[in-house]
């Protein structure tokens, strides 16, 4: 698992190519199912031999798969920490599979990144297709292909009447979770945030921040998920994302970009200005500074605020990846502890935010 | 009153100079003398006649003594507001002298502004002489010649044994202050302001911030002042100044400076950095912060931090002025309100900073 960052030009991660439809609200579109082998133990009672026999199975099936060609299969408890840690910055692996040497994997295609499946997470197998900007149907026709695919060579562990049977009672059903990765700084600067997470609280919808549950909304980025998947169907659930819940939360943040620029331009203006400012002269970078500052470089490029004298947005798309702990390291060929991360993500800021422009 | 703040190019302000002795740290030495004429009431007791006659008298002397060239005379009961203001920024009048509609003046020399004598402010007048780094030996003969050539003229008020009698009992005596305006950026971010703070009051110096009593070190520039005149002789409170008081501040900020530069290198140059890049990009801009960051970037330039991109210290200390409310709204031609101010102010420090190098 080396060649989607081997160098800062070619990073592959699909939820940062800011393309697709609405992109310049929503990173990315996510489907995930939760799948499990009809035979064995869920995870909490399974044997390491079982879980042995589990990645066995996955290995071969997954690899056999019409899919083989364009996937690869990266054993976790045989990969060092940080390429354990990459795989979570890509958002290709939970924080919790990194952890831990219980006999575990991932396959993902490559180079898109757009298929990812982990084996032995909490279920036998969470495959989760992505997509850059909303584009959650034609994510889950591609997840559908992987499943049907998958399920005509083994057997899920499935009940006539509750469904796809899961290790966690609140994905039993169809085992679908969608989400979508949003970057709302035009709600945030206005401070209007709470109207998103009222609104999804209403609806059952979870609202987390970059790195998933527990983690901040570094960078203004958020991740709106469904909660609940028992008894409804897929397209019921997709559909309610895709064409009622995210459009309004669309409305929302380009309506506050809108009134931004018509009643505090300077303000936004200066936000932006600064935040490039700092990251073109800073020489130490925390990485949630960094995220931070990308965040409103990347709503300045929206707005065409900067006219000539702007990054490129592949640049700061590129660098709120490459920030990150794991990535930076690789990049830099070397461990740091945290202090030196700040000064080294400093100077990789700087050498590569104006690389564009060159 | 307009000549000195005519364009951001010539500033004259001498204490903005960054010339003479130890002027990495000092910024400008001052002396102060309080005199009252004999026959008149104290101003608290003056009627408004009395106050008229007593700026006659200073008037006529003042100009017709053997400075009268250089010097030049501002009624400021018929100066504008902003006129006023410009000449509190500048360090030519108190803030207290700058208010009310008694009859009051100030003769100041132009263009250096190293005399300025302020008439009906606490005492019938204040004479005070300022020049660029340490040179208060200087800075005294000076105010001591122009003392002298006053006194040959008129009569001030004395005691043979309280020496000169004013308004405020902590003035009578010699009737002298010493100020010394102190950069002291390496104590502030070593954490260490406090060590000052202490020293000074053991020995009854008043520490103060930038614009005088009860104002905050804005821009890490404080002002050390004596605090009691009688029972000393004029060259006792000046060399306990020159030679031990100062140079002892002097020295605890080289060394903060230095052991910053040795152990804490990066931070110094994120702090510099950073602040040259907030002012280059921000497009809001408050005189507080503005003077914050010009602070930062003057001790990066003090610190030889910025190589061949930083900005030229002649910029740095005039834009220290010109940042001022006052001068500000000189400098674009127009009263604005606070709001308009701080786009201006960001706008002409774009405009400005990088003056030199182009």
């Amino acid at each position: 698992m080396t060649s989607p960052t081997e160098g800062p030009g070619d990073i592959g991660a699909e939820w940062l190519r800011t393309a697709g439809p609405d992109s310049d609200v929503v990173m990315s579109s996510r489907v995930r199912l939760a799948r499990n082998l009809a035979g064995f133990p869920f995870l909490p009672k399974a044997s390491r031999e079982d879980r042995r026999q589990i990645l066995d199975i996955a290995r071969r099936n997954v690899l056999d798969a019409a899919l083989a060609k364009q996937v690869m299969w990266v054993d976790l408890a045989d990969s060092p920490t940080l390429e354990r840690q990459v795989l979570v910055e890509r958002h290709l692996i939970s924080r919790q599979h990194a952890k831990g040497d219980e006999p575990r994997a991932v396959a993902v295609s490559s180079p898109d990144e757009r298929l990812a499946i982990m084996v032995n997470e909490e279920d036998h197998m969470r495959i989760q297709v992505m997509r850059s900007g909303l584009a959650l149907s034609e994510a889950f026709d591609h997840i559908d292909s992987v499943d049907d695919s998958i399920e005509s060579r083994l057997e899920y562990a499935f009940s006539p009447r509750f469904g796809f049977l899961t290790a966690c009672p609140t994905n039993v059903g169809t085992g679908i979770r969608v989400s979508v990765m949003l970057h709302l700084p035009g709600l945030k600067l206005a401070g209007e945030i709470d109207k998103v997470r009222r609104a999804a609280k209403g609806m059952s919808l979870a609202v987390r921040g970059f790195y998933g549950e527990g983690s901040d909304a570094v960078g203004d980025i958020y991740q709106i998920s469904n909660q609940t998947t028992l008894g409804r169907t897929e397209r019921q659930v997709l559909d309610d994302f895709e064409r009622q819940i995210i459009p309004k939360v669309i409305e929302y943040e380009r309506h506050a970009r809108r009134t931004l620029i018509q009643m505090r331009r300077t303000l936004v203006e200066d936000r932006t200005h600064r935040a490039l400012g700092a990251l073109r002269s800073a020489r130490l970078l925390a990485a949630d500074e960094a995220l931070q500052l990308l965040s409103l470089v990347r709503l300045g490029l929206m707005l065409n605020l900067f006219s000539s004298d702007g990054p490129e947005l592949a640049d700061v798309s590129r660098l709120m990846l490459l920030t990150q702990p794991a990535h930076l390291q690789k990049a830099i060929g070397r461990t740091l502890d945290q202090a030196q991360r700040r000064i080294a993500r400093a100077d990789l800021v700087r050498a590569e935010i104006d690389r564009g422009r060159r």
